[in-house]
Order: C-alpha cells, then structure tokens, then sequence
C-alpha cells in the first residue's frame, strides 16, 4: 500500500486531527527544551492519550519511529504542520458580539494559534461597540459583501439561539466553510461544511453528572 | 435482566450524558410548543443525531416509547431530569480572571442553564477587578477555605498554562471534583476527578484543516 496516498484529508478522520493538533503542541514544547527525539509512550503520556492510539494516529503519515529510539522530533512536527496547514493565517469574522462575542473579542487569544480575527458583525453596531469592542464591528448586512470580498472561510458565531440558524444559512451562501458555533443549537449545514459546537452549559452539565 | 439497574452513573457512557443533555433541551422545546408525543426520528433529527443511536441512548431507562406513538415528552423529560441531576443549582468556582476569566464572568449564559458561578479568584484580584468583574474575587490563597466551607465541587479553569497543573492539584486536594479547563494543556487527575477540556483555538485548527 503507498502511505502518501494515506496523507490526504479524506483518510484521517475527524477526532485524530483533534489529537494532531495536540501532538504538534507537546512536540513544539519538546523542541523548545531541544529534544531531539521522543519515545511513544513519553508523546502519549504528555498528550494524554494511551500509546497504542499515538502510535496508531502517526501511522497515518506512514512508518515513522525508530524502534527503540523514538519518533524523530523535527520531522513529525513539519509533518503534522504540512498536514494542518499550520502555516497559514486564517481570517476568521465573528457575527453576534452580545456578552459572550464581545468578551470572546476581548480575548484575543486565537491569534497566538494563527487566526486573526478580521471583523465582527452585529445586527445592532453601536451596542456591541459600547460593549467596549475594538475591532471594527459591521452591520449583519454587510455580511455577504465582506466574505465574498475578503475570501472568508471561517467563523465564529454567537449570536442568539433564535437567529442562529438563519445567520447560518447567510454564511454558508456566502462561502463559509467552518463554523465555531456558540449557540446551543444544532445547525443544519450541507456537507461540505464543518461546524463544530462549544457549549459551556451543556460541559458544566456533563461534569455535574459525574460529581453527584 | 433488571433495567433499574441500568440507570445507574456506572452504566451510561460519558458521551451519552452529552446527548441526553441535548434531548433534555429539545424535550423543552417540545414542551413549551404543548407537544405531548414525539417520535425517535423527530428527536433525533432535531437533536442532530441518528434515530439508532437515540433509541440506544433513551434503553438505558428501560423500555420507553411506544410503536407507533413514540415517546411520553413529560416523562422523558423528567427520568432524564432525574439522571443528569438537573433539580440543583451548581455552586461554581472560576480561577484565574485573566482575559479569558473576565470575560466568561461578565457572559452570565452558565446562570440559565442552572449553574451559578459563586466566586473567581486570581493571584492578582484589584488586576481582575479592574477588567470590570462584578463578582467577589479573591486571592487564590483562599481558594482551600473558600472551598471547603461552601462546599464548592465545580471549578472553571482559566489561569495561564504555566500554572495550570499546580492549581489543579490544589483544586482537587480541596475537594474539587469536575473542572472545565480552559488552559490548552492535558491535565493529570486522579480518577475521581472530571476534566472536560475547551479549547477554544484547537476547535478552530480543527475547523481549518477541513476548508481547505
């Protein structure tokens, strides 16, 4: 079997980019602290997952370790970063910068991981700037015009629960590819879009369960 | 074989109490439009799962729904209730009022879904307090007092990632026993202990991989 042909998008599935993402993290760390190679079972531990899924995650990209003396520290982080297209700055536009878009906005912790928030849209401007936002904030009028302009693929939504599917169906047309959905609802999108859910209640909730 | 048995906190996978909590929302839905049935296929379509793995999912109650007539909402909704221990208001700790701290203090989505975020505390408090948190914040040298007397089981992680493991450590020698971690680190707990772990830049990652 030709392992290159195991490197396209199509064959890794969903939850090991998660856990790519997390590798290429702990691999940067190792680097930093310049060492050379690492073990699975030292990978795994730090990335906190079982060997046995660490080993299987990097067999995608084909043979790899040195039996007995580890994955080679340089070459498994260019290829995971050539796999995630860590190299790119992506635009990501925010649209609903009530409470949580504008406190997300306040953030400004995604551009450390290479995203740069380039614009925000509100259906009422001014309120979201008197929320003390310093991006330019945009009516949601402006939407379609501003993706199609700037080729936009990403975005963050936080707007309320109502609206959240009709916004959605706006940025889909317009070209969005990826969806950072805040809003406790589950959004219809066609196929070939991404959407992926944070839920703060439904987490607290989940660890209620678990401390009764 | 005993179905009470079965609704026990052993027997339902973690993944599955996410589900149920986002049954639970749509039940509430239903509830408030006065549908009294509703079929596995509707709630599973509105829930954005599979009608099969919703049937297994609601099995874990016993046998539910009747064919052809689907499924009681009013009882659902409160064996559920029941399960994910919704009846209580939560007691939540957030640590570290940073950027990302503050703002999730000044969001307020935690309170409607039945959590109260009781106190923050931060190495630094009058730095915290001046990002404008209304709520009492606390140096995190009162964090075992606070704990302990108020009998604090949830906390909200949101120090700087250099610090994140040694506070968790102090969180759970208190008595803390489900963390929502915001720090983009794997933190090691005993077993006892919940993490669920948001990453608000790894999602994005994750969504860039797929629009490319």
């Amino acid at each position: 079997m030709d392992t290159s042909e195991k490197i396209g998008k199509i064959d890794i599935p969903k939850k090991a980019i998660y856990r790519l993402s997390i590798y290429y993290r702990c691999l940067q760390k190792l680097k930093a602290n310049e060492v050379e190679t690492v073990s699975s079972t030292t990978l795994a531990k730090a990335a906190g997952v079982k060997s046995a899924q660490l080993r299987k995650d990097l067999a995608y990209f084909g043979q790899f370790g040195t039996r007995g003396l580890g994955y080679p520290v340089d070459i498994l982080l260019s290829t995971i970063r050539d796999t995630l297209g860590r190299e790119h700055l992506q635009p990501v536009i925010l649209v609903g910068a009530g409470n949580l878009g504008s406190a997300l906005l306040r953030y400004h912790g995604f551009e450390k991981e290479g995203f740069e928030v380039v614009a925000a849209f509100d259906a009422n401007p001014d309120a979201a700037r008197s929320r003390g936002v310093l991006l330019a904030v945009y009516p949601d009028s402006d939407l379609e015009s501003f993706i199609g302009e700037n080729s936009v693929k990403l975005a963050i939504l936080c707007v309320p629960v109502e609206f959240a599917q009709a916004v959605v169906n706006r940025l889909v047309a317009a070209g969005i590819q990826g969806i950072l959905n805040f809003s406790p609802i589950v959004l219809e999108v066609t196929p070939d879009v991404t959407v992926n859910n944070v839920d703060l209640a439904l987490e607290l909730e989940h660890l209620s369960y678990f401390i009764r």
